[in-house]
């Protein structure tokens, strides 16, 4: 399968590049950036820390994207649409790890998978979908006796709590309980807090060193706890993730899938 | 819903007998043991620890079960079958916590199913039973680079290793990778080991205190760990379970079930 | 040693008595209780669930200690001082797991020291007293660069946050580190918290289920994490505390000492 | 302080000028390897994959050394030893990670130590050697009937069980016991093995995935353990281990030093 890189000059970008070269399944098309961007021109392997791989970055998409078979893409809203419009004219893979779009944005993209296989998700790491996935059928397997809390740690540089990834672990555990979310969330505790409410979805946050990320969601009932857990070693995950898409979708109809479909865990 | 515990005046009668007066939808309607145990007439509550509750132990098996909706047995192979055929002419609900039935055994429990409600399980926990479903999922879902790791940890008494509830995951773990428990298995670690044989479910082993008894799956990819726990703090989560059990196949149809089954995991 | 057990009527006297059943080095000498208890009178063994042990409760204090080794009183400020006063003219070994004195108990607790052993301690557990030594420690022994977090659970019913011995643990780690706790401390996180500030000491709680207690200390540096936790299986391990500081303190020089003393860890 | 690194063609050699060049109170000041590396004569940061520091690999060991203040040095036994005889001779710190020395090996550095600060452990990282000096300290402290176990989980390439840092722990948790680590280690369970053993220290261990190094150390008593964890992100500890033992040896009176000497444990 031949992919492309977008974003080819940044850090993710760079992420992108390593975990298709540590495969032999896969190999880098091309790697494109924004025209104007400094890193045009230069080699990809070089930039991305892997030695030359004769692989210019380039600012020219359509010559890149003719000949590939899908694209790597995480970056914003705006370029993600432009490319899901030519992927779905030239009926490519499109993996989408870009953020932060809005509702027109989320319309698009659903036109464009009527004409090209196009994964996205908010998180690419297989292992973090996968535990949603458990989360939701946990909270909805056992009694509401259940208290469902989630924990996570990241390094001392994050500036915001709980971290994306709790929410949408605390938001998977809300599906099974059916219940919302933000109804029941309880962010933090100090003080006199009160028992704890019932159905109540707890998080607690922790905060050191250079800690990748740790997610765990707990369930605890009278005599016994069930904890799930996600630790991440390292950023690369989420590359190559984006690589499991990009082959499961190779070959595959027309559609708006996402990482729990990459891991049959819809079927 | 009237329930009958059997083995009444054993440990884990006493616990079953606590884990009903829990709870406000179920009563003790009799407490029933073997004829010629020491324990027939005692008052069955006193025994449990719980204060007299007025409900003597009693070997009129038949009498305790005509008017009764289900039983609670956590007794021997030949007990529980002469109960199943009793339960099934009855068409009540039968518990069944017992170990150790063989093949014979089995096709008899098959046949009273036909006529009452079975819920048959060798750990009525609804943590465990709902680890192990889990287990299954995450490694059919992950990729086979992912290797699989089974850890338990009991008290200092227990006499073997891995506790049955260790093999018992590993055996989840091998049905979701579609291969043979026995033939992967590596069931301890010492001296020079050679890399670990690709596709192996490895198991270790902790001994010390008072622990009732935790396990964790480990799923260890590149870069990413997903671990699934369960932590027991106390030995009434079985009774609890059974309980549950025994609510969940009130007015159900006849048929041979499992915790999965209680769990709603089967759905 | 011939023990006496103060309150022993209520929930944490009936713990000392079967703490003190479960070893044959020890005797339990006498039951007390307030005066106009309703427990008077019973029998203490039959009170704290072990069966009778003929002794009975009673309110004659004086008769009660005069003749025994030690007393282990978990009650109240002005009955502990009252039996300090009286174990000090008899030369008694004092355990105190009683909390809520104020300055001028403690000053009054000090003068009885000089003529009897008190072993005084907020929380008895060996366990959680050898984590905070080494809390101090590894907080004294690593770089200012490793980020100092405390975590703990409880179960549902728990009204505050953190627990007293989560923050027994941060002063230990503020102790090790030269620091004041109410300075550093950043009891939860919630929203937009900027990176973390350097050398705070955070804190983190979860609430569920029937946990007796965890608490973890994390020490995250670059690259590297120890953590260090306790778990606490059952409430008895006070009790079972309170006895080891009654059989350490006899035969010892009179003196106000702590459960760190016990442990050896202040030689 | 102007540190020489040995090996510096090496894995640990780059490891080792990485950390260098994340602090600024040194400086590399040269990069050494032994006569006939094809690596003489290369950029030392380019290969160690931080670009260009214009310091290329060289031979010339007295150059290097006699205007340095002091050396890292992750090689050989023998290589080791003559380092030691000309930093004696120089009076500069010598920080050795090598391992493999024989008693002969051991007197010759108890020598050079007369005249140089030497600071020599088979395991760099502050967190593992401090974890070992906690878990003896808990040895010690805790009633023997808490029992001792030693865990650890490394990636799936690992070709030996357990660790040689597992049984650094085991080591520890002996002396803390004063009882002889081989005649209690309990090295692996499988099958029948009877109640755990009092006294023994038991070893569990994990394979999978590309975990870098997990070690824990539980107590476990009687309703409660303690457990002492170290986790390794990065093999760049190691490295930065060995900078922060540099600098503390800076200055100090020649001798013959440990991790525990730098941690300030033996104060």
């Amino acid at each position: 399968m031949k992919l492309v890189v977008a974003g080819a000059g940044g850090r993710m970008g760079g992420a992108l590049i390593r975990a298709i070269a540590e495969r032999d399944d896969i190999v880098l098309h091309a790697a494109i950036e924004r025209s104007g961007s400094p890193a045009i021109g230069e080699d990809s392997g070089e930039r991305a820390g892997i030695g030359r791989n004769e692989i210019a970055i380039t600012d020219d998409v359509e010559g890149a994207l003719s000949s590939a078979d899908g694209l790597l893409d995480f970056t914003t809203p705006e370029a993600s649409l432009a490319f899901a419009r030519t992927l779905a004219e030239l009926g490519r893979v499109h993996v989408i790890g870009t953020t932060g779009f809005d509702e027109t944005h989320e319309k698009a993209l659903a036109v464009a998978a009527e004409r090209a296989v196009i994964v996205k998700s908010g998180n690419m790491s297989l292992g973090v979908n996968l535990l949603a996935a458990m989360v939701r059928r946990a909270a909805s397997a056992l009694p509401e006796s259940f208290d469902i809390e989630v924990l996570e740690m990241h390094h001392k540089h994050k500036v915001d709590a709980p971290s994306g990834t709790a929410l949408l672990l605390g938001e998977a555990a809300a599906e099974g309980r059916k219940i919302v979310l933000s109804e029941n969330a309880v962010r933090s505790r100090d003080g006199h807090t009160g028992p704890r409410p019932e159905g109540a979805i707890g998080f607690a946050t922790l905060r050191g060193g250079s800690v990748v990320g740790d997610h765990s969601v707990i369930l605890a009932g009278a005599g016994e706890r069930i904890t799930l857990s996600h630790h991440a070693e390292d950023r690369a995950i989420f590359a190559r993730g984006a690589v499991a898409a990009a082959l499961w979708g190779h070959g595959r109809q027309p559609g708006l899938y996402s990482m729990a479909d990459v891991l049959g865990l819809n079927d």
